[in-house]
């Protein structure tokens, strides 16, 4: 890893958002959840679209992987939510050798903005304008093993998702202090981490140190790329090939994948 | 609590997703969380439009506590997703006298219906006509303490997210095994549990227990009604009187509340 | 039919919309059209979910037929319209013997609560709380024979669309003007009317008027029932017998249909 | 006007979807409604992200306006609806000197992948490799002179949409025939046609025909560009200045704007 940065991190912040979900009086429940993931999955596509990667976060601030991602594209977003969505939403961007390095970045950015329940900051966008970053990022792609098995089909949905979390927990936990990696569950047994460039026993210990903590077992498939979309397809592809061998860490060194770069 | 049951609870599974999420290969990462997230949303719309209410669970497998909601209208929401999705759903529907064993039966019932991953297993609805439960159920809707001020405004977001979701398994454990509650983070640094009937001291409790174990301070609002909305309501009413007065927890008898029952 | 009325209908109409569209300046179309084309959606499924019809009108007014459906849903789907949109609605509802009545009366209810362009009307319900519709009302599904074979897959898309149009706006003044029915193209080659009960020869009269003034030869199925829902799904039974039978009009006589009523 | 092309359309068909419709038996209408209506909200957001202007066409038959979008993003899109939808689009895509021989080009090569009803015909896409169109082209924005006072606020909402549907087949067949343009209702009291670079008078001429055919007052701003999205936010602006003067038609020549090329 060079002084280059790396990566770029987008952190999307919905405007005074706690307080909107109670005026004039709490809104139904169900409503505000329905908001939330719909106004996510319209980031998803919309980052996705432009080859970035994307997490849930808190709902109300979410959470981006957006190398090469401009700030006019940024900027459409904003317009988007606008147009469809009672709410509004600021933007931060950041840039760093590692991933927690730019989303902290990102954070910093937005936090100079204004507070998050400011009634008065709405569609601040801080993108500092620097050079892009220009170093490969890692995606790390874990799931469960045998999940359905032990799990899904046979422990109530109460205590399969409990695990399910505390393993992520964990990992995300033991990924932001060892590693300086972003890390999200992003549904059924899958967590995905955003990293530096790290060796093959890195991943070794984050699974032996999840599995030490949790008692629960992970694989992960690795990939590299200078897009989050391209390493993250290598780590899915790597991933599929662990299943198929029964490795617990998979890595481009260990199963070439032919993504883009 | 009398032996009736007090809560339904409904699990609803989508057919044979990890098989098709890297069929004919691994689809596109931001694709899949939207989609996964406007289902969710569907859902959300869909049980609050019939005073549930619901939780993301691991997205695949996404939880509603359903009192009231007939086995037809379970049905409507499969022939929605037919229509509107590329996947299917399965539900299991339970009952018991805490939410925890609503959701166990729930899960035993679908997964009577066959694997997850059983190819051959499409839109299955295994709800056994049983008495509707006519006890009441409590909702406490937890916040963090000034998290704006102390979190969100402050520190790095992967940072924040890590405490908010720290706090939140705690909390999600220690309920379901003193209480046998069912506890989702729901966005922002809001964490709902839907509980049976419990003391104001337990609740004191459970703020204590989190505070010990991860120093993050939660608030709570609890309410008691025969529906799910109607005691979230009440709970979100409680919540804003707490952050009015500043006590820890707020119940319905510390704070009357309007909500319908 | 008896004096009693036989159908109902709603009017939503999007509060002040006109004005929002261009303030602060005009507003990217695409982003318009993806706004009004969700909250259409979002209506249909609201209807549908409660065996109603919907049409999508002029998309800043929409029409639904809404025998059985309540005022306090009514609020419901306004609440979610605030809750997850920009824009607010005003919506009246109106009963009348036949569907043109009904709507004209559901217009005059809305219109009584101020200027579509009123920037002070917010989520007005004009629903008079009348006697429920108890009288039957017909769905009569329109489509074009060979719609494929000789538009689609032959001819430019500009021309194909402008004689399905064409054909619907003869087809909807038509049994406007002679049967007070509502009709609305819904896509594809499919046309649908909201009738009063007619006879088998009005069909057969409005099969013929279409083709005599723009020579797009249509079929038709038509349903009766209490609900438009139970009405409009016996009318998709009927065409589709008619497609095998090659009948330009199939009625409940002459195919008996299943669905409920 | 050159030889060079000007105009690229793109026609975006659902495969096999009137079969799907029917299949096991007539799905929901109102289900059928809401995935049309999403799907286009979809491809309008898409579009609008690259500058492009789109239409509904027949819902199973999209149109959209697509200078400078390429077939990789092309392919982008039949992904998205592959991962999102229980169906699947193909695509042709053609440029010609007018609108409307453009997308009678994007017809034919979309024609000959195979039928709109073959059952084996998925996702192909048509697009030839052509020099990508370099001329203007025009966006004609109609409205109804005080559509609100004159029919929204006054009239039965069936006969207002039948005036409006009326005064937009009159003025798309007029544009079509006498301009080789593409036209389409979009709303309210607004119709967009998507034209070569006309004159001024022409322009009058258009309003004058769909007066003395029809009785409605129609008021259009023009604006030309080399993309859809730039023409059509200039028209944009030139109707709000001829909404301000009273002119029948407002050009760049007597309104300028300064929307970017």
């Amino acid at each position: 890893m060079t002084a280059d940065s790396a990566v770029q991190f987008s952190l999307v912040q919905l405007d005074d958002y706690g307080p909107w979900t109670v005026t004039p009086e709490p809104r139904r429940e169900t409503s505000l959840q329905a908001l939330q993931s719909r106004l996510y999955a319209d980031l998803a596509d919309f980052v996705g679209d432009r080859d970035g990667y994307v997490f849930p976060g808190r709902f109300d601030n979410m959470v981006a992987a957006t190398n090469g991602i401009d700030p006019v594209a940024h900027r459409r977003f904003q317009e988007r939510v606008r147009n469809h969505y009672p709410v509004t939403a600021s933007i931060g961007v950041g840039t760093g050798e590692t991933p927690a390095a730019a989303l902290g970045a990102a954070s910093e950015q937005l936090q100079t903005t204004g507070s998050a329940q400011d009634a008065d900051r709405r569609e601040r966008l801080a993108a500092p304008h620097e050079r892009s970053p220009t170093g490969p990022l890692s995606v790390a792609h874990f799931d469960v093993v045998d999940a359905t098995g032990t799990y899904t089909d046979r422990v109530n949905a109460v205590d399969a998702e409990l695990i399910v979390r505390r393993a992520t927990a964990t990992l995300a936990e033991y990924m932001r202090r060892d590693h300086d990696a972003v890390t999200s569950f992003v549904g059924g047994d899958n967590v995905i981490a955003i990293c530096p460039v790290l060796s093959d026993s890195a991943y070794d210990e984050a699974v032996e140190h999840v599995r030490a903590a949790t008692d629960v077992d992970l694989r992960v498939g690795v990939g590299t790329a200078r897009s989050p979309f391209a390493a993250g397809q290598a780590a899915k592809h790597a991933l599929e090939t662990g299943r198929e061998t029964g490795a617990s860490v998979t890595t481009p060194d260990s199963a070439p994948v032919n993504a883009d770069d």
